[in-house]
């Protein structure tokens, strides 16, 4: 076979996280600010962004919840009412101390130190704590429940080691928050989330996920419950794409959410949260980019089909530029996956191969070229992002259908392109799950063979609490392992645990991790 | 006349600031949320702030601007850089110091002294500096221009005292950054995008505004023109809707943002920016708010048909459920103001006359009443919310149509209405601005006459600089009055300048503002 000449430096087998950093670069999604920790998202990230948060929201909002928008600012005495908050992640954050700045005489700005706070604000790392304010007061009786809230938001937790969209001290996110009757219902709640982010995961980002509950150790500090979705990156490791958390009544008591109930008597709610991030485009690349760049699944490509007249500054121009507009018009006048298509006519200066290869980097699903032979003929010559090359020449898979015929089957090519990316990383992860290991010998073999990429291991285990698990945690980080979840739709245990060697209770995911 | 009972205890003309602050409670839209001068936004103040962003993003696109996402915190260097951007309104700003809280020993927390920030970092209370950044690490050529890019955000400006929606320590905007190439593209670009303002506050806010270029004493710092649309409120008293500012080469010297031009020259950019804040909420409510509570326009109504069944806990409730689902199904079909029509069936319990004021408080446009004897009849009850009482019976003024008439005839009522809100402001503030007054003795006795409400003074004037300028607007002062905007849209200046008695050069709008 005729080696392919791809689009990028540096491939997934060669160093898979200088690839990631390449394929951001490459696509134009985002780089470094200049300002600790965090990153300027560019407007191709930033489009992804945007469509994911209008699908993910018009779920959330389908089912039953509103969004409102809570202080960036959380006052200290939040934090230490919430101990097991503090305990948790929330330490390393970021504390605004005075309000004004004014000059230090030799040309520079400080602090004043007549406007500094009587109490410090910390900017917010998440927001149950000043929601559970807001519960606590738009809460009388059981009228009132379920309170079902969400909120869109950037938040800070302080990160002494930064990843573009996988982990920055800034992030944009959606948390959710409700507050509710029964701890019934509130567990029921906490898993109809956990099945919206499935369903946004795997049919929009065409992400396949594995739904469960995490083990206690890896519980939201405060938490009762933490589920997640966990996607398998093309790497092997596992990135935490979503967690949705049953919080009890632990919340409830320290903000004092109570309600009165049907008989009458004083009650504390049982709240959840849940929430998916900007995490998830890290996600994205990791799961779809290829040595070409980035491959944006439909639903979420800002430009789901690019046109590129090949121009050469002369008098023919003119009609190609009609034929290729007649062409955008057809295309943006259907419908795919729900939508009007987003079909971009780019006639910018630059060469027509140029511009080809930056969209391939960024992975627009179809990039269709128009030159002068083409519109003679009455044709188009159409590139599938999702399957570039002709494995037989190591040249791009152009088709050259009719303009016409591209017209009309754009949208089932864009259905069938959102398809085939879920399938290959279906396959993918479900051809990388071990089942068979039944030893901590087999399973250090399996995590420490050069030989192979080691993905995921299913194992049995026995769900030990205390010091028993701590252990276990301890030796999987020889491993750099962890517990990932407790997927919901496997069968039952009917073996020996693992780790304890008593009869096993249920299966867990074993994984390196993001 | 009969007299009206009013959903509201204090009317506008008793207390318009008591009225404002009732009408934001009576509305459910916002509440203090116990952080320092940051509200939280409730759910119906948010929904009407998400259907600003998609009408204004909307537009934002259709003049070729591109979303991205810039880092919160702003290095202190930024602002020492910008000297001119200090000593104007950026004094107040909210400083991070610390990025660690630890605790006390006595329970409680504080920053931890070990993890004081080299340099602090200030909470954006705009973009400029640090989008200045990024667009000189962008643009090389003339090819790169124009660069169009805004950003949806949170931004902080300090303030002790605060009122919702109009002045907030935190609150929620878009704000727009251009570079171009000249200083024609870039004034031309800073009236599209004013006209952008225009058009979104008249068309979807149904505000009508009066754009025009604001005296030098009002710039934004560092600006080269500062452009802004101007409210009346129903007090008499202007609210800055919108600004655009056309920042000539400030902002890219002290950034750096230079292009290689046409003939290979290294040149500066010039540049522009432009925002449009949660403050538009603001206007809205002193607007279209009457004694009765909010009145939204239908383009901006979160829900803008609500049908309240009036269940009576017995066996005729699923027949009149099924009836009004009916209604809510065929009025959802349909279209109005180029979008599917945004309908609720309120079925939550409660007694049907206290749902209805909860509505007509919120100010949704069309309530449709539906009980037994309306259903028997093949009817409902109508009430818009713009003409919500009968003068002649004191009582609200429902209409008795078919349920099939009235599912046919709501798009046109929703337009209507849209129409009917705008018409009414719009006449109000025409019959407010006077532009009769030649004298600064005239000035002083419209503005200070107690018999009536001052509306805006239109006069003409020289455009004096410097401290001419100063001393007229000491002057103003006294008077509690501010220059507005020089309108674009009215006849030249035809006589002597107010102030000086030189030659008038333009007509200016004189008013009290927000």
């Amino acid at each position: 076979m005729p080696a392919i000449r791809h689009a990028l430096t540096t491939t997934r087998r060669q160093d898979f996280a200088a690839w990631y950093q390449e394929v951001i670069q490459a696509a134009d999604m985002a780089e470094e600010s200049g300002v600790r920790g965090c990153m300027v998202i560019k407007p191709w990230g930033y489009g992804i962004w945007e469509r994911m948060q209008r699908l993910l929201d018009a779920r959330i909002k389908a089912t039953g919840h509103d969004n409102c928008y809570f202080p960036l600012f959380i006052p200290l005495a939040n934090f230490e009412r919430e101990a097991a908050h503090v305990e948790g992640f929330a330490k390393e954050m970021a504390v605004v101390t005075h309000h004004r700045l004014i000059t230090d005489g030799k040309g520079g700005l400080i602090p004043d130190p007549a406007a500094r706070l009587e109490e410090p604000l910390v900017v917010r790392p998440t927001s149950e704590t000043i929601i559970g304010d807001a519960m606590s007061r738009w809460i009388q009786s059981w009228r009132d429940l379920p309170l079902k809230l969400n909120q869109w938001a950037n938040v800070v937790r302080w990160e002494m080691r930064t990843r573009m969209f996988l982990r920055t001290s800034e992030f944009l996110w959606q948390e959710g928050h409700t507050a509710h009757e029964s701890q019934a219902e509130a567990q029921e709640h906490t898993l109809r989330m956990l099945e919206v982010y499935r369903a946004f995961a795997e049919e929009d980002v065409a992400l396949p996920v594995i739904a469960g509950e995490k083990p206690e150790n890896e519980r939201f500090p405060g938490a009762r419950e933490t589920w997640s979705i966990e996607a398998m990156m093309q790497d092997g490791k596992a990135l935490q794409a979503g967690t949705s958390h049953y919080l009890g009544t632990n919340f409830a008591e320290a903000a004092n959410i109570r309600f009165q109930d049907r008989e009458g008597q004083q009650q504390l709610c049982h709240t959840t949260s849940w929430g998916v991030s900007t995490r998830m485009i890290g996600g994205l690349i990791m799961t779809h980019g290829d040595d070409d760049g980035l491959r944006v699944p439909p639903a979420l490509a800002p430009w789901q089909v690019v046109i590129l007249p090949m121009l050469r500054d002369n008098e023919q121009d003119a009609a190609l530029l009609t034929y290729c507009e007649e062409l955008r018009a057809a295309i943006a006048a259907r419908q795919a996956l729900g939508e009007p298509i987003r079909v971009l006519l780019d006639a910018k200066p630059g060469k027509a191969a140029a511009k080809r290869w930056d969209w391939v980097r960024k992975g627009a699903p179809v990039i269709i070229e128009v030159g002068g032979r083409d519109m003679e003929a009455g044709k188009v010559s159409l590139l599938r992002r999702d399957s570039l090359w002709d494995e037989g020449t190591g040249k791009p898979a152009f088709t050259a259908p009719d303009r016409t015929e591209c017209a009309e089957a754009i949208p089932s090519l864009l259905v069938q392109i959102q398809a085939a990316l879920f399938i290959e990383a279906r396959d993918r992860r479900d051809s990388a799950i071990t089942r068979d290991i039944d030893s901590l010998d087999a399973l250090t073999t399996y995590f420490t063979d050069e030989a192979h990429q080691p993905g995921w291991a299913e194992v049995q285990w026995s769900r030990p609490t205390g010091p028993a698990l701590e252990a276990i945690i301890e030796r999987l980080k020889t491993l750099k392992l962890t517990f990932r979840n407790v997927p919901r739709d496997v069968a039952a245990a009917d073996g020996r645990c693992l780790f304890t060697g008593e009869p096993a209770v249920e299966r867990i995911l074993v994984a390196r991790t993001y």
